[in-house]
């Protein structure tokens, strides 16, 4: 159990979940929304938290989040959040959670709408009145409890990016303990998620020794550990190795993604099927990583080298192994992406904001051929 | 260049300076103490740096700042901040003015004395009302511009830190090109305080693993590129990289340094002879590590590994071959400590805050031992 403090203060360990009445009452937060979803209802998880906090405390709860966090949800629970004059936000789950209450946390302090917070550029717009959150990690990947930024679906079909330091989560309280009732499927696309940060991180072409440091150690932790954690659900060491590697992920990718997610995002954006974030990066990274080969100096390498592969690996084709061997489907197709999703895709991705940090220029027509090559 | 933002936002690499007047901008400081020394200003960076400012502004100038800054110092260049109705700080050097203008912008801001504030534990009375401060390091090794602390020489003669989050530099400047002029001898020992503050932090026992990854990279780029910074002063990729070594040891000793700083302190609380910190660390580092080596696990190998020698090296000889190679003193007796200073220096170290973060635990015996094997 330690306290950590790079951009957020984080409390990790096994157990630090008992911690979380002490991280409100610092932020003096004494009326808190949670925000949730079904699934962690079901799981029994949002009981077990709202068990830590004092008796009596007053508590205002949404857990309707979508799957990719709407305009609409934002709305909702924003109101939620005003009429039950709530002083700061527990967010409790996976990504989607984290980044709706930083939408919340945004909208219920700031005039709307929340159109006008998109891009980076909407940064100074956003002020120190944000809701201060609280960020409760139930999986192991989005790094989103220890990220700036929240990637948010507009009511107009976009999903984009809402970021500022104040978005940052004040306090993340991650334990591993809250990871061992997640399943395989999902262990393995959220895992895939810090895998990808990390990698698209480190091949990002910016100058940030720190980020590659923290990416670096993450792709490794999360190379060696994912098998482990999908086939032993119950294995803390494994459990917590990934939850490592999902916050070096978060730390570490203000340096800027890459192809990855800049296609990932429109594809989360579809409203059918509803596709799972990671388990879409873990189907695009081979293909891009082929497309950036030739453009990433010696990091292939290094990237091997890390995780205990020969130097001259096909690293595209160890991705792709290790995909197949936890899980993940073979192809966007097989997730059910219909191919005439492939315009709206490709305009999503080249007014993404990971786009000009991918390490090989991309147009349109070459992301759509990384689109095709997905859809297997 | 670029902007990295971990605990402090970083502006990075050659010709970055120019960049100041923008950063003060973006504070709304209009009126700044500048802090430096006199050495500085013989360089004539004090000049360089000031001609970078808008014609006019109003500026008051602390030059005074003692080889380890003192709480006299800290009271006379906050009487000038506050009779110069100074609203933020331009801290321009290594460590010393750095961590003197942390302590000016404490007492600039809070009331006295400066006592009230030394310690882990008294970080709570330190507040928001903190003056800004922006750092502009001409050296490659304190870490002070992305560090919470500062440590300082009170009235009693105990060399104590100050931290808190509010005391950390608002903006770094990190402009490699100020450090071309460094000589060697400084060159080295500032260097060697960057490769412990790395290596210390890496061996700490706490659990940080960002920190870690941080730590490892900085002093395999410290390790690396040293000798070449101190035998080729112009040599501006070995200065790049010797100051992203200082760097990632200050991002990364939040997790805590060992028996090196825990000596090194109270030595440079000394007045006779006046220490140079880095310098006096680099002597202190091989006993240090002769005596914590069977207390590391498998780091000695890691540290190895990165440094691009066999996993068997005997790593506390390589440190003093090192030493050796860029002119470091052999021993605290070469650099005129006497040997009755030993009382003190154990009582200062039995005290310190980086002694509980050392791997192996050390009572006076243990510390005076390696005393006298530092003093050669």
């Amino acid at each position: 159990m330690s306290t950590i403090q790079y951009l957020t203060q984080i409390e990790f360990g096994a157990g630090v979940l008992r911690l979380l009445p002490e991280a409100l009452q610092a932020l003096d937060v004494r009326r808190p929304l949670m925000i949730g979803d079904r699934g962690l209802l079901a799981a029994g998880l949002v009981d077990r938290i709202c068990a830590t906090l004092p008796a009596g405390m007053k508590l205002q709860r949404y857990l309707d989040t979508p799957a990719n966090p709407t305009e609409a949800a934002v709305e909702a629970a924003a109101a939620l959040y005003r009429d039950g004059d709530c002083d700061g936000i527990v967010a409790i789950g996976g990504g989607s959670p984290i980044d709706l209450a930083k939408g919340v946390a945004l909208m219920a302090t700031h005039p709307g709408p929340l159109s006008r917070y998109t891009g980076m550029a909407a940064m100074p717009l956003i002020g120190a009145q944000t809701a201060p959150i609280v960020a409760v990690p139930t999986t192991a990947g989005t790094g989103s409890e220890v990220g700036r930024g929240a990637l948010l679906c507009l009511r107009d079909g976009r999903k984009l990016v809402v970021v500022s330091p104040y978005l940052l989560p004040r306090r993340a309280i991650c334990d591993p303990e809250l990871t061992l009732s997640l399943p395989p499927a999902l262990t393995a696309g959220t895992g895939m998620d810090a895998l990808t940060h990390c990698v698209e991180t480190f091949l990002s072409p910016r100058f940030n020794p720190p980020a590659d440091a923290i990416a670096l150690d993450g792709a490794a932790r999360a190379w060696r550990w994912i098998e482990r954690a999908v086939a032993h659900p119950g294995d803390i060491q494994a459990r917590t190795e990934m939850m490592i590697a999902g916050i070096h992920g978060g730390l570490a990718f203000q340096k800027g993604l890459g192809a990855v997610h800049a296609l990932a995002h429109p594809l989360g954006a579809l409203t059918e099927p509803l596709l799972h974030h990671g388990t879409v990066n873990a189907v695009l990274l081979p293909a891009v990583l082929r497309f950036n080969a030739a453009h990433v100096g010696d990091k292939f390498a290094r990237l091997a080298a890390t995780f205990g592969l020969p130097a001259a690996v096909d690293l595209p084709a160890a991705v792709s192994a290790l995909c197949d061997r936890i899980g993940m489907p073979p192809s966007l197709r097989a997730m059910g992406v219909p191919a005439d999703a492939c315009d709206a895709v490709v305009a999503g991705a080249l007014a993404d904001h990971s786009l000009p940090t991918n390490p090989r220029p991309l147009d349109a027509s070459a992301l759509r051929t990384l689109f095709h090559e997905a859809m297997g």
